[in-house]
């Protein structure tokens, strides 16, 4: 509850600063004491700072607060499927440089973090910022990740069992570092930064390549038992729908994501009912992705209109389940596939709303992330952030 | 978390009871202070009792506690579909009387709750408990409950609309009551005294006439934004499957509850796929239940079989959602199919298996509830005992 309160008054620093401390304490509903006990902390840890006095309401003029955005960063690094995104942001959020590349072949794996460190090392030099105002490094990739030994579990997609990355970037940079999952890391960001600030129980679900998704509750992601909470990419909705990669069949993930899409393209127009997804892709069956199919769809394809309707059934579906079962405040998405224009977004809250029961999940809200492509990597730095903030002389004695 | 440690010590002292403190404070993994601090509260308040000494381990002999059973009771309602059913319990979970009924009509909602509150006070005649003993009453029923109003918000079964049948027991019995769901008070039944005790985040999922659940996390019920959390019964497995009671197609309760199996067996027998269901069924179309259609499967029925199968599929495929979403670390199965015998939940167990990802729920535990039909009225008690635990000077006012 500290610790929330905490994050709270920070937030409310950050966004309404400058502020003095009885305002917080209205915004935040907290009493005056347990506010101040709470800015004598992070004004001594430097992460807010007095920038002033306010008008006087009869009394002394109150001190107002702000967050300090020149003494510490934090780098974030996300690495994706198909791209791996760096980059430092400050206290506020503000991303102060960024630098992607394709991630391209992820074995070895020593290999790749090779790569990532050359670009992250490059980020630093672009922000000019020097290593004692960094506070620590946030890693994030797709799959189970073992939080306490800082390793990659599994991997599908990476091909990965097993693998540390995490050592390479302790030892080359000698700064505190965490790893997480990217699903966890884009709720983490939508929390600190973006859609979801005040939401006290939401669910982000990431909608791209693959679909997967994080449960947050007052500010902790809930992880579940054994860390693996939040698979709703691979729940089944067809019992004997296609087949996923994970072995089973009709998980949500084999019917609907970006993945799926662009085998139904590719299948469509090997079966010789769409031409206009093909021309889409240059004439080349290989090139097919998903944004083809949508490409052909808005021109009125049939086929490709048939696939993306589909996957806005089954996504709407796998979120009324969520609704259904978890009754959250709010529900995020994220991923590529937001970015297929708002029809398809309209189209999944639509059935998102005919598919969760009469009476159930009242006041939930469905929203699109704010964060758009930099979400897990600022959800990555967001990790070192939440860290400081709940033990700052943790991370300081670390560096 | 002031209240879990009490509720912890309290379920270690009622299981392990005569115990020294030194032991409660290995058992809980607490330290001595805060376990002496606790136990100086429930002592006082009359909860637990020193039942003599112990040996002494070189220094003096320690104390030896015990869960007092003589002193409180608590009243449990169940308001079924079918049956309604009352006990009383002591502190230990022991049922001292117990009687049920045929819930019959259940509208005007006034009229029966005149019966239910002449079976109350026949329950408490039966056990010889004097109105000073009992600490409060707990009535649960199905439905969405508005829990700060004490109402029945929708239960289409009853056909209830906004309805108040907890005044009634207030005015009745003028001791603190409480009003909530009954999957939520199976639940709680199974983590106060049933197969959930050492549970820190389970599922309880009631197959029964109708298909809900409850998630317990950390001794407490999530409820959901609105109140509406562990709608399982209601999400969608077949996208255009059976017409479920509640308006949509293809949820779980129309595919493989108690009501879908009954249906199932009425149309094989009306197609003529069966005759053995309709003999189970004395030869009464109407007298079909799950029951029979369960009898006939045993007994090699070729359609009885097969809509028991699709039951075992889809429930499994239910259970297999929840771990990909929650990874829980149980979950227990409560209700009227739970009788349908070992094979049945055994078939749901390995299509959960199948059906949760590889590597997701590693640890997660599939349980049959201990409780059997009395879960949900011990379960109602439990929300006053658990009332009390926290917060017995206000329990002990009301009264």
């Amino acid at each position: 509850m500290a610790q929330y309160n905490r994050m709270n008054v920070l937030q409310i620093i950050r966004m309404e600063g400058p502020i003095n401390k009885a305002e917080i304490a209205k915004r935040a509903n907290l009493s005056i004491p347990t506010v101040m006990k709470i800015t004598d902390e992070i004004l001594e840890k430097k992460v807010v700072h007095v920038v002033g006095k306010g008008e006087s309401n009869g009394g002394k003029r109150p001190e107002l607060l702000s967050i300090t955005d020149s003494i510490y960063y934090i780098v974030g690094i996300d690495i994706g499927r198909s791209r791996t995104s760096v980059l430092i942001m400050d206290l506020k959020g503000t991303v102060i440089s960024r630098r992607t590349m394709k991630t391209g072949r992820t074995n070895p794996a020593e290999k790749l973090m090779e790569r990532v460190l050359e670009l992250t090392e490059n980020v630093v030099l672009d922000g000019g910022i020097s290593r004692e105002n960094l506070l620590g490094i946030g890693v994030v990739t797709p799959g189970l990740i073992d939080l306490e030994e800082g390793r990659v579990l599994y991997s599908p997609d990476f091909g990965w069992e097993n693998v540390d990355i995490l050592s390479p970037v302790k030892e080359k940079f000698k700064l505190p570092v965490l790893l997480d999952n990217s699903n966890k890391a884009i709720a983490m960001g939508e929390k600190w930064f973006g859609i979801a600030r005040d939401s006290s129980y939401f669910v982000c679900v990431n909608i791209g390549h693959g679909i997967g998704s994080a449960i947050m509750e007052n500010g902790e992601l809930y992880r579940g038992n054994s860390g693996s909470s939040g698979e709703i990419g691979h729940i089944t909705l067809e019992p004997n729908g296609s087949l996923c990669e994970c072995g089973n069949k009709g998980c949500l993930e084999a019917l609907a994501s970006g993945k799926a899409i662009a085998r139904e393209g590719r299948r469509a127009v090997q079966e010789g009912a769409s031409a206009l997804i093909l021309e889409k892709a240059g004439y080349d069956l290989d090139a097919i992705d998903a944004k083809e199919v949508f490409a052909a769809a808005e021109e009125g394809d049939v086929a490709a209109r048939q696939i993306i309707k589909k996957a806005e059934t089954y996504i709407g579906i796998g979120l009324a389940s969520y609704i259904n079962l978890l009754d959250p405040d709010m529900l995020v998405l994220a991923g590529g596939l937001t970015n297929a224009g708002r029809e398809f977004i309209d189209q999944i809250k639509k059935v998102a709303k005919e598919r969760q029961m009469k009476f159930a999940g009242r006041k939930v809200k469905i929203r699109v992330a704010e964060l758009g492509e930099q979400a897990a990597a600022i959800g990555a730095a967001s990790m070192i952030l939440k860290r400081f903030i709940e033990n700052g002389d943790e991370i300081l004695k670390m560096r």
